[in-house]
């Protein structure tokens, strides 16, 4: 049976290859899109981009240039076959390679705007990992952890641009501790939850880089659920891409 | 007209003295009276005490022995009084010194629990400061900084022991990052919001001393107000109580 199938993110109207068997995009990917607010030419990367669903869609919100930045060459493969199927290798391009070599390919500080959905998980669960390995490159810090991921997104960023993420609640004070090493303050963050009695299950993150001490702002939460698996409003209009 | 007046917090049943031209209890208080969890007995150290409303009110909670640490003499003598007024000699303490000189009284490392309410502002308003220098000393970084704080928290507390802060979410990302460099671990935080649809004014930490890493929850969100100015059930249980 086929793993294959195309997909597509709230109303951006572009198509998304995915293989499940490899890598699907989930709430994450959908959220984080959402939550990005892409400048409106120039330069646009999505870093860890996978099957690159976020920057592909990103064509719906933005004219500047994008580019899929995704080391595992499965992943990539999917994003390059899901340009060609959408006509737009004109504004999308993909770099399949560690985000360490990125400065081959970008020139630092010429980015306007980054995406970012990182690996969450140390490197700690070898039978996942065993298992599936693209999954696990994909989830787990194997080829990049945290502090080479906001190196990168520093290296990369013009001065006062933004970078939007989508991190774990759990890791939250190790992200920021290591995000003002680098340089990127938090400028406004937004909790999601499955309902408003459950502790958080992500967390996005409006991140700009500037050497000047920024005033955080604790945004209402993304509540999913309304109650009893029916979904709230604006998860509706997100998931949905209802208006 | 005297500014000097007797108030209470939550169910307690302790009474504070305060004198409102200087500084009184107010939200934050509360909260954090509410939030912290003290052991059941040792030592508890209310850091930045201010007129001892939370130390004060935690011999409703715990059998510890309380310290209140406090730098003004104004504040000191108002918790001084508080002390006598409440019967509560051989249980509270009274430290009136820069929290910088706290080992001449309270050995490194014997702390079972902190609580502290910081002051939140960088030194920067020098008008306000003019104007009521008790009240700003209260509220800026005048006497000591975070890091002074936070340092003077990981000296006092046991390892693997927690301290209870309440602060601003807009410093948040400063927090987690001192905190990470005092090897204090954020274990649980809880947002603070007027109405659900607000950016949160103030967040709760539960924090531990540990040098492993930690994984933080974010709480369900404490919403102050359900609709027009009236409280919610649980703000109204906090601030009036009533169960």
């Amino acid at each position: 049976m086929s793993t294959n199938s195309q997909d597509i993110i709230s109303n951006s109207g572009i198509i998304i290859n995915q293989d499940k068997k490899l890598y699907s995009f989930n709430l994450d990917t959908i959220l984080l899109y959402n939550f990005a607010k892409p400048a409106k030419k120039g330069k646009v990367v999505d870093l860890c981009a996978g099957n690159g669903a976020i920057g592909l869609s990103l064509t719906a919100k933005t004219k500047a240039q994008i580019y899929l930045v995704e080391i595992q060459k499965e992943l990539a493969e999917l994003a390059q076959r899901s340009i060609e199927d959408n006509n737009i290798e004109e504004q999308v391009h993909l770099i399949n390679d560690d985000l360490k070599n990125v400065q081959q390919y970008i020139d630092h500080d010429t980015v306007d705007t980054i995406v970012c959905n990182p690996p969450y998980f140390k490197l700690s669960d070898q039978t996942a990992i065993k298992e599936n390995s693209v999954l696990a490159i994909a989830r787990h810090e194997i080829k990049a952890d945290l502090t080479d991921i906001l190196k990168t997104i520093k290296i990369l960023l013009k001065e006062n641009s933004h970078a939007y993420l989508v991190y774990r609640p759990e890791r939250l004070s190790e992200l920021m501790s290591e995000m003002l090493q680098q340089k990127l303050q938090p400028k406004r963050i937004r909790f999601v939850r499955s309902t408003k009695q459950k502790n958080a299950n992500l967390v996005l993150l409006d991140v700009i880089k500037t050497v000047k001490s920024a005033s955080l702002k604790v945004e209402p939460d993304l509540v999913i659920y309304q109650h009893d698996q029916v979904l709230s409003k604006e998860a509706e209009q997100i998931i949905n891409g209802k208006c």
